[in-house]
């Protein structure tokens, strides 16, 4: 059975599986609109047929999503067992043995289901859907009569201690992460097992959480169900979905504040294990009166891309007001170059703003991943260009640099700088390897990049009203909805590697309306175009950083963009005070960085003036890379003197830089995104 | 009673009252010959004449000893009790309560009255004199009859726990305290009781560790007793107490470990509170195959004066190689430009080589003052002018920065760099203070200053064979032995403000001998010298960083010397990361630092080039003080942007530089001693 299905026939059979659920405790479940919102909220048919993005898809089906299977089944040898499986097989009452794992274990299997719900969409794989039914199948077993699921209550502290502490046992938050396994494998597969269980358990936490008399009025600890309900509630068309979610977000923050009468009531310690710091969490104040993003960076974008799909489907402008301040915050103080959030490990989470440190820096993968999935909500709830440029920049160099080219070694944390060897002994530096990594304790990072790279299609377009938007540029074929009409946007580029993209749309039949072609921020305004190979005069308007045309549009019409990729330095705000004098450098999308293996060591002696750029390709990691070389200087002392008044000298020397997310391939070593000016 | 008397009748008197000593189990004492070792080891008769180290002695007496009194007796508002007395009281039976305090808590009284007895020679004070003996005799009351005396284990965990935990429990560091107290207290003031009580204690001491068999063959988690006994030693000339010494430093890192076998057989955790790494303590290795300094700055200090004292007195060539060694470490791979140590705030420690982050450094004042204990007995072991060199250096800017001008109000980490608010907020900042304290629960470190600004003129000169050696330079008038005769040293200069010392000789008798007169490194070998308004053509000979004079030395001779002072910039090794592209700005003796309240905030936008720079005289803070002018540039934003492709601009302005030991005391702000260059 072929992924590459007609959506509508597709989405009939849905409708035919959902008619024969019968064993979920639920009044009444209502399909998508697929031409209102097809385009907009549900996976798109949208398929990567250049050699970048499909690189990585391969490598997410051929390498993470086999690999992190063993790890979930412990097959893997020197290596914590994950014992996930094992503990929803103790759950069913089919294998004796004790719960083992962090209280969130479970999550780690569903995130596993959702990158496979997305990778058969390009990889079909009948031993692995295969796979995938049986471990819904054991889902379906495990989850309690009442639709309660979660294995480390089920299993080690007992039904009637569930829900005692949902500031910190994340089982809103695997939930979360069960409705959007479901939904994705859903909207896949056509199969709706998991999603029937999805629901049984979104409809019992409505019945346990709520405004209601002898409701819980909590909220969860760490941010995910929120997001996760409205993803169900747009498969579904269910409103108590979206409704639970608004509750959610509307508790967060209100005193008397949850987590306290939580504490209270269950005889807890108040100060629980995050010191009482409900920054943390984002529940310090009510979310509409938060202005700054505080607190663990995963858990904010988490919430505030919920902020953004509510502030849209409940048109609510409070909510839309919150979103653009915390985007503000964000992403103008709070940002690192290459999309990175969460300047402070302690709490992984973010620091004060422009307090950016390249070297010690948290910048969780997952933190990136989350701020994609942010910024496509807010595109949603309004087109502007700067979304679209932040989610090309942390999808392109602040979520792939999570993971090896092979998909086999990941990042944790990914700082913009490892210094030498006397710095990574460094306490306050321990979070930070210089190595990437098999795989981790805590294994939220490479199941969330392939969750991202197997659905990149999906960031790819947007519709608002009669515009089409395309905000991503990549070599895809994509069949959508548009105004009625099935269209199909066919994009040729050998982008992010190149500027130029032959973009041909071809709709069943003609259809009018707004195409609006996103203007990348690091095109500084500057591009070219043509449509059907004639100078689009007149006919275009730049508005909110994308380029729209308005005509009928008719099969095989053709327009071709060109934006500028030529290297360039870019310079950092100087309330920055890690980078004041400092240069990095980009090349289109992609932020560059200078490593040990082609610069040597002390990168720290690096000084660069004004220089000119050579752009080289080089093929032996990723197809068509394109790496710099620069004439630089190496700062070099008189004698061995720890501190001399003689000043040190500059040799010149050429330096090669390299994208930043392809660092880290080459063994261990040195890197540094940040280099310092000769000013 | 004056306390600047004539030493050889001084002696004389302390030897009368040894002589009535007749409780303390000892079956010899020793006095010191007191003609070949005066000038060399003992207090010396060194008086500060001039503003500099009178105003500093002042504010001991006047500030930093009443104040800390009160904190003894529980006497300061808005401050956690020390208790320090009252467990005395307990122990003596005197006083019906709990213990309360840190586990050395009685090493805070020790140092308190230590900095007394230096105090009382600047500054007789009889009412002071009178409250240090009362404690004394409640000392000699709250001791046990076996001379043991550590009131935590007295009063707290019994005495049948003693030596249970040497590694961690600090009675052998509190007795190292109390020794050197007594030491100090004896010689300032000829009484003896305290000198007793620390005999009855270091002979009860000696019975317990030793390598006879029953005896403990342990050795202290931190060191301090090892350098004490060699005091009590040279004091008492009692070799068991040198052995003793000896016995603790040739036992440290031996296999097996001791602090193994002592967690193995008190049934205790083998890790320990310091995570079973015994680099902490020093004692991962033999001490004599110990080239790198590691673990807690201040540990190492007192241990390696120990080792440089047993080189010296025990002729021991393998010890002399090993603090050589360690001396490398130390000031060629670890030191800040200003003579701080320890790098890194985990454990309070050494971090690798060239590892020197100015912000995050540790630099514990007591760590700077134990560079200087070190490196007087470094010079005694082989006068070596970059041992006097470093001394200067961590004197002045190492340890005087620990303290106000006022000495109200303290730091016990001094970073040479402070920056802006939200790196105030950084967790791994958590221990820089941007502000000085009154007071410290760990009340180590202003008892401390108190103890070197008390005791300072004792690291003026050293004696070695028949050459007399100016170490350090400072208004002041010393009587001392040299050659068989009692001389006057008189310096009259400004230093450290003006490099022009006159020195002037006055032997009781004419005397033949070298003088030798440290050249400061920093004068880069420059210097001017007259004797008796003469150039003193060929009598010099320049060795080991010395000017030495031979000659028949007359009454009145004089000696004038000129060291340059001009302001000067200094580098950084580029091996050292953060500093490269930097410089700091030194003037004689003395490290600049640029503050907030002279320059503006955000002092990461500074870059200086190559500028002249003026010398302003500045007395608000301190007679005579010089403050530099510069002209330098601030980096300028073309706008609001985090991220641009335009390239800031440099915008000039004049910056202000005062010395680094004076920062903070004009209100809270920025700081930096490191400032990026033009280049």
């Amino acid at each position: 059975m072929s992924r590459w299905r007609n959506n509508r026939t597709y989405l009939l059979s849905i409708e035919n599986a959902f008619l024969k659920m019968n064993n979920i405790n639920r009044s009444s479940l209502f399909l998508i609109n697929t031409k209102q919102r097809i385009g907009e909220w549900t996976m798109q048919n949208v398929k990567m047929t250049g050699s970048f993005w499909q690189h990585y898809q391969d490598v997410v089906a051929n390498s993470v999503i086999p690999y992190q299977w063993k790890a979930l089944n412990d097959e893997l040898p020197d290596t914590e067992p994950s014992h996930a499986i094992k503990n929803f097989r103790i759950a069913a009452g089919e294998l004796d043995e004790e719960y083992y794992g962090m209280v969130f274990q479970d999550s780690d299997l569903y995130k596993w289901l959702e990158a496979v719900a997305y990778s058969l969409q390009s990889h079909p794989n009948p031993q692995l859907e295969k796979d995938a039914d049986e471990v819904i199948s054991l889902l379906g077993r495990a989850q309690n009569k009442d639709g309660y699921l979660h294995t480390y209550y089920q299993v080690k502290e007992g039904l009637e201690q569930r829900w005692t502490n949902v500031r910190d046992n994340h089982e809103l938050y695997c939930a979360g992460h069960l409705i959007e396994a479901a939904v994705a494998y859903y909207e896949s597969t056509g199969k709706s097992e998991l999603l029937q269980i999805a629901c049984k358990f979104a409809d019992y936490i409505d019945s346990v959480f709520g405004p209601e008399e002898g409701q819980i009025k909590g909220f969860p600890g760490h941010e995910e169900i929120e997001l996760a309900l409205v993803r169900l509630y747009l498969v579904t068309k269910e409103n108590r979905y979206l409704n639970l979610a608004t509750f959610f977000v509307n508790e967060r923050g209100r005193q008397p504040h949850y987590f306290d009468l939580e504490c209270k009531q269950f005889g807890r310690d108040q100060q629980g294990w995050w010191h009482g710091n409900y920054e943390y969490s984002q529940s310090h104040i009510p979310v509409r009166e938060q202005k700054e993003a505080v607190g663990h960076a995963v858990r904010a974008m988490y919430l505030y891309s919920a902020v953004a799909d509510l502030a849209e489907l409940n048109n609510d402008p409070t909510l839309k007001e919150a979103a653009e301040n915390l985007w503000h915050s964000v992403v103008h103080e709070k940002l690192f170059i290459n999309g990175g959030i969460g300047a402070s490990a302690w709490g992984e989470a973010f620091a004060g703003a422009f307090d950016l440190p390249n070297d010690t820096t948290y910048n969780e993968t997952c933190a990136s991943i989350g701020l994609a999935f942010w910024a496509k909500r807010m595109l949603q709830l309004e087109p502007k260009g700067e979304y679209a440029d932040i989610l090309e920049n942390t999808v392109y160099n602040g979520s792939l640099c999570g993971m090896d080219i092979k998909g086999e070694r990941f990042f944790y944390v990914n700082p913009l700088e490892v210094n030498g060897e006397s710095s990574c002994r460094r306490r306050d530096h321990k979070h930070v390897l210089p190595e990437r990594q098999k795989w981790f304790n805590c294994a939220c990072c490479p199941p969330n990049l392939a969750r991202i790279i197997g659905s990149i299609g999906d960031y790819f377009y947007t519709q608002k009203g009669e515009t089409f938007y395309v905000n991503l540029y990549g070599d895809s074929i994509a069949k959508l909805y548009w105004n009625g009409q099935e269209v199909e946007f066919v994009q040729h580029t050998m982008y992010p590697w190149d500027g130029a993209i032959a973009f041909t749309i071809n709709p069943s039949n003609s259809v009018q309306g707004n195409l609006a072609f996103r203007i990348p921020g690091w095109a500084e305004g500057e591009f070219n175009i043509t449509i059907n190979g004639e100078n689009a005069a007149g006919e275009e308007v730049v508005s909110n950083g994308y380029l729209i045309i308005n005509r009928n549009w008719e099969k095989g019409d053709q327009v071709s963009l060109l934006f500028p990729t030529k290297a360039k330095g870019i310079y950092a705000n100087t309330k920055v005070e890690e980078n004041t004098g400092k240069v990095a450098f980009t090349r289109g999308p992609l932020v560059y960085c200078f490593e040990e293996v082609d610069n040597g060591n002390n990168l720290s002696t690096i000084f660069i003036g004004d220089t000119s750029i050579k752009e080289v390709k080089n093929s032996n990691l990723l197809n068509d890379a394109v790496y710099l070389q620069l004439t630089g200087s190496r700062l070099q002392d008189h004698s061995d003197d720890l501190y001399s008044f003689k000043k040190p000298y500059l040799e010149e020397f050429t330096l090669t830089a390299i994208p930043y997310f392809m660092w880290g391939n080459r063994g261990k070593g040195e890197m540094k995104v940040w280099v310092k000016q000769q000013i």
